[in-house]
């Protein structure tokens, strides 16, 4: 598979793909269902809705949506018997990817992780975003911006693989990981730098599978070849990082909005570490995002298949 | 005066004011004249070299500049020696700015901070880079992404003040303090918004002056007004902000090189705190931003004065 450099290839590997099934925990809003009609109108996904039936049928009317091209499942429980039920479309086999709808994060992740119905896996969950950037030939991967806040080194090993794997469904094959500090030296005053030696050690020592990581690196050595070069950092990662690899969540955060609000840029965001794709787009993300973040579960899902 | 929101605007202040008097120390390297020496035909600065002269020497010829527009203090006694006697030329009242050349930031700074010959003020020394990105109507500042590794709330008092003065040279008369975070919420699992809490109510109580703080913002809501609508925030800084200040240095450098390597940007930086403005450019910046970064070290001079 061809590495994906953009979101229109990444439009275009999801329509060539299987199509996909989406699981959506309470879909009634307006925003939501839009988002669910324009992925089935490209053709990439069909989806079931799980929430109250009455609810999803007047915001169906309202929008123009016809919902014969849908299967709902008509669950009046609350949010939370919503979300169980959705997800367990997912576990058992009947859907490829969870999609948030109405609900808090905190519900629809805590359904996402529940023992006996939800999709977990031995790895933590990590949330990655994907942005495409004006002026660079490849994506970036930014994670861990929203779900993990401080993660300790042990954490850290799984949001780097769970990233790897994503990168993977990219048709990148050995992802370049860069662990992001404010320099690119080890200093014993400042702790990400050292989690930073110790992952990027790992990957000398062959402890990371897929991926090849280094670090610390500040995000200018990371991006830039002519600013590695400047710091004269021998590296296989500096200046050609697919991954970046923030130390805390306010880190990630602001770097990925950052990427949206003042670069040129299309973005799109995943939940990664489940056994299934899991969307988790925010009534703040722009319909093309929604659409970038359905597309890239399809990915994800057809690389597990 | 109006309120500088360009980089362009600020060349035309700097040119506007009063000459400026730049101590450089150890300025022996070809990036460093080269930047002193535009300034200088730009007719906003003149410089007082101090290092070694002979080495200083070497390099105007290499480069064709012409050292009788120049004072020369020839000081062989070292990086250390030459600093000291450059921060000396600023605190005894001849000369504007404090500049860095050869040497290592740390030495640098550690002159600046120098009891007997030093800028110290009561106020601890910050960094803020300010920034100028395509589509916005405004500067931003960013603080500390250089300078401070993980301020405690105290330091933090300080660091907005000081960037607050900054924005005050540049015509802001009440600048807009967003405190970020990765949300806008208090959230007890998250120090940082414990923080801004505390910063927000302190400005609730006029303990800052001559600016407005609020905060806990994550960045969409604190430069976006309609992102900040869309979470229903009421803030006078929300979607509004001039100053982004960070929670860490991580935050804060990685957020500056994203402005500078993936948006439309034009980029200065000081470090402020002191009684004179310090400039702190590195190699890897552009001539452009040595440029801008003495032309705002200028408006500040003027300001103090």
């Amino acid at each position: 598979m061809e590495q994906i450099r953009t979101m229109a290839q990444l439009m275009a590997a999801a329509k060539q793909g299987e199509k996909k099934i989406v699981s959506v925990a309470v879909p009634e809003d307006d925003e939501v269902m839009e988002a669910v009609e324009a992925a089935r109108k490209e053709g990439i996904i069909s989806a079931i809705l799980v929430g109250n039936g009455e609810k999803i049928k007047t915001v169906a009317n309202k929008l123009g949506i016809d919902l014969s091209n849908y299967e709902v499942v008509d669950e009046r429980g609350g949010n939370t018997a919503a979300a169980l039920r959705a997800v367990e479309i997912v576990s058992s086999g009947n859907a490829d990817i969870f999609m948030k709808g109405m609900l808090h994060s905190a519900d629809y992740l805590r359904a996402v992780l529940n023992k006996e119905k939800g999709l977990r896996t031995g790895r933590v969950l990590s949330h990655a975003y994907i942005h495409e950037i004006e002026g660079y030939d490849r994506l970036f991967f930014v994670t861990d911006g929203v779900v993990n806040l401080y993660p300790d080194l042990k954490t850290k090993i799984d949001i780097v693989n769970n990233c790897a794997d994503i990168c993977h469904a990219f048709g990148l094959e050995c992802p370049k990981v860069a662990i992001l500090g404010a320099v690119e030296v080890v200093n014993v005053a400042m702790p990400p730098t050292l989690d930073a030696a110790a992952l990027a050690q790992m990957s000398n020592r062959k402890q990371f599978k897929g991926c090849i990581v280094d670090g610390p690196l500040a995000l200018d050595n990371a991006v830039s070849e002519e600013s590695a070069q400047h710091k004269g950092i021998v590296s296989p990662v500096a200046g050609k990082a697919d991954v970046l690899f923030v130390p805390n969540i306010e880190t990630g955060n602001i770097l990925a909005k950052s990427m949206v609000y003042f670069a040129r840029n299309k973005t799109a965001a995943l939940v990664l570490g489940a056994k299934a794709p899991v969307i988790l787009t925010s009534r703040a993300d722009s319909a093309e995002t929604k659409m970038y973040s359905i597309a890239s579960a399809c990915l994800v899902a057809q690389h597990k298949a």
